[in-house]
């Protein structure tokens, strides 16, 4: 495409792409924004090395030498509007909105998209987790199990974003200064004459990351009374053992009884860890049925987000620039209403109560649109059913969209990690927990304006080819 | 644990671990290993930056500093064995085996597990896809909706492996020497006045990648027409349209429409090219529909294994050395007997008959055992059902474990992917066709010797809590 812009001279016709989703994952009742960090690395560092070029050189469609040269040269020099990372966001509404060259938009869709999509899954199963687990201590533990090196780093970033409080991978925690935490693996207890043996060996070593995995042999008649064994000598030396972990059978039943035996011997402060499988399901199960867990080492099913292992995000145009300069909406029809894009460019308001401090709704419009802004009366409507309505007042619009790049350029500093985990939990205070629950949550509404919506109706109209349904014989 | 074993001097003990895992994924009847030559690189290339070391010397474990000058000395100096990439393998058996002083078995693990796990998957889902597609065409399109960038990557080389034959992702044909292919985006049609213009534009940039997606607007009433009065300027210009794409809608329907209008215009040699979160299921029901579909974009499904987004390989001790040098099996007790590990070093072949050239089983034994190289007649019987067991003779038993690194160095090159490929077709061909269904398959069985199933009984009972019931209250 880059190729056939250049071709015929409209590679650097501006043009204006959204990023959204269509329907939130996990029947979850909101999505946590994620990826922005490594976007804008990825859009700062854009470039074609000439290991690229000579490749693209040698494929068959033969490009004219000037085009490598254009690619040569090529750096990222538009506009980049997104919400903060950790943003409670929604389907049916631009997460990020891209003002750039044609020749470049359309170079950055799949990486971007990537970014987007996988991190913004991850965060979301995440945070539906920590909704869950509550104030209990949240491990991510799923390295060997991620879709490759990848995503075990980013899906990391992203678990912790959204309210995890440590990693067991260790380049991760140096990448993003996320506490690092471990046990020991079956096969420290096998490498030694006994599993006591090993215990006391490791704890020796690593006083301070005491963490002693029970489940290799026996978990209640071998695993747990060396842990206490352990435990004490530790004691004798000062030192203090942090946790024991259970990594298979009845964790309930489990952890009810290695619980009593610890505090029998007197140890109520050494912690039961768990993992297992573990995700929002099986976390809210245990704890149902009073398992004693502290802390759940929450690994495969976070870091694949089994259930869905995929975002619909996508990347749709919705203006361009004529031949005479002017900047005109664009639509794609489909069959499917679903499908049919928002044209224009638009910004994103999360519509706040005045009176009780918490989010009504979030409302797209054109950009030029001010009466949001304003606080006039605002009369939402739902856009799949536009004969429901009601005005509001006595609101407070927050603008969502924020220009993080400008021509290319960092506009400030990204918010640090942390800042953006402490964002994204302050957040969601500001939802009612009805639509923050991982079952059956009350549905946040995204409306459109009454212009936006005359606009796609309009155009829609306009499309000489607009049949919704496909010919039969 | 490496610092456990430094501060215990059991560094530099030799170890054996087995990757391998316990249930085949996708209820397949064989998966397909993949990840090879990633661990190669990864361990050819292991060593602590001085960053790395930096950051460790900062961690609150106070790591003694001649600790930290061990890592930073530290290379893989180990043994690899491992089937070949492309090899059709099982569940219970081995798939490499790892032999190498105890602190860098302990430290490759995570990135050894996590490479071997989501490229056997993809490798797998692609290969059942394969086999449902038999000769058509089939391109994988997922790097937008992946697991981060490396899934995009190696997630394509996978796919291509398991007979792919196409990608659209350019870096990985880059870096891999995979054909690159690609058509448009809906946007390139939105940004021009009219789909026929776009159309003309776009052939007549690129001929000879000329596929055309002709859903933006209404695929039979427009989209196909114009790719034909567009495919008719290119045939005056001594050109040729390769394909049109459909990537919305009822593709059955659509693309036998589609084929006859086509057929119609004299354009016989036009392909159709299909996409819409397609995998082997769609596939097939779209073929036993007579869908008149030449090229399948798979994306989604594929790239993100939905259904089975991880395989559980695991890592586990085989064997270890004592204090004396003695090297000696190890084992793994759990209260669910499939996690209770194999002991010993141990070998897997291949039994082929020598009647039909077709694989009979796999054949787990110890690595000393000779019997089944001298081709003697083997006792075959279930490890699960052990009272169950059949003579066999006539035989060729292949060795599947082969040694790829020693003292950490490359026997011999890799073979190329495509080479991989071509071995991975061939294999197949080796399993008589109900194996390979993807449909509830046959069973094709791992055995392990006598000898073998004896040490394993012998080191159970001799576990003192072996119990394999939790006790109750």
């Amino acid at each position: 495409m880059m190729y056939a812009h250049w071709k015929n001279g409209t590679h650097e016709r501006k043009v204006v792409f959204d990023v959204y989703i269509r329907k939130l994952p996990f029947d979850n009742g909101y999505a946590v924004f994620a990826g922005l960090a490594r976007v804008v690395n990825y859009l700062q560092q854009l470039s074609f090395t000439e290991e690229d070029i000579a490749f693209l050189a040698d494929e068959e469609e033969h490009y004219e030498p000037e085009f490598l040269e254009y690619l040569r040269g090529l750096r990222f020099t538009g506009n980049l509007w997104s919400v903060r990372e950790g943003e409670v966001v929604f389907a049916g509404e631009p997460w990020m909105r891209i003002e750039a060259p044609a020749g470049e938009a359309h170079l950055i869709e799949t990486a971007l998209l990537n970014f987007i999509n996988y991190q913004t899954l991850v965060a979301t199963k995440a945070s539906r987790i920590r909704n869950v687990a509550e104030e209990d201590t949240l491990l991510e533990f799923g390295s060997r199990r991620a879709q490759e090196a990848d995503a075990a780093i980013w899906g990391t970033r992203a678990a912790y974003l959204a309210g995890f409080h440590a990693t067991s991978n260790v380049r991760a925690a140096m990448m993003f200064g996320i506490p690092a935490v471990g046990t020991h693996a079956h096969a420290w207890v096998q490498m030694h004459d006994s599993e006591l043996e090993s215990f006391e060996k490791f704890t020796e070593a690593l006083p301070e990351q005491s963490t002693l995995l029970v489940d290799t042999y026996d978990t209640l008649r071998s695993g747990v009374p060396n842990a206490i064994k352990a435990a004490k000598r530790m004691a004798e030396r000062g030192k203090r053992l942090k946790a024991i972990r259970l990594d298979s059978g009845d964790l309930a039943y489990l952890s009810k009884k290695a619980r009593a035996m610890l505090d029998e011997a007197g140890l109520h402060d050494v912690k039961i860890s768990a993992s297992s499988d573990l995700d929002e399901f099986t976390i809210m199960h245990l704890k149902t049925q009073g398992a004693r867990i502290d802390q759940w080492g929450v690994g495969t099913k976070l870091i694949t987000c089994e259930g869905q292992p995929s975002l619909g995000g996508v990347y749709k145009l919705a203006a361009r620039t004529l031949a005479d300069g002017t900047l005109v909406p664009t639509i794609k029809i489909s069959a499917n209403p679903a499908k049919i894009t928002t044209p224009g460019v638009k910004d994103v308001y999360r519509i706040m109560s005045n009176e009780t401090g918490k989010a009504i709704a979030d409302y797209v419009c054109l950009s030029e649109e001010t009466d949001v802004r304003e606080g006039k009366p605002l009369k939402l409507f739902n856009p799949e059913h536009p004969y429901m309505s009601t005005i509001i007042e006595h609101y407070t619009a927050v603008p969502l969209l924020q220009l993080v790049l400008e021509a290319g350029r960092l506009t400030g500093p990204l918010p640090a990690l942390d800042e953006a985990r402490r964002y994204h939990l302050h957040q969601k205070q500001l939802f009612w927990p009805e639509y923050l629950r991982t079952l059956n949550p009350e549905l946040h509404h995204v409306h459109i304006s009454e212009r936006l919506w005359t606009l796609k109706r309009d155009m829609i109209e306009k499309m000489k080819n607009s049949r919704v349904h496909p010919p039969r014989p």
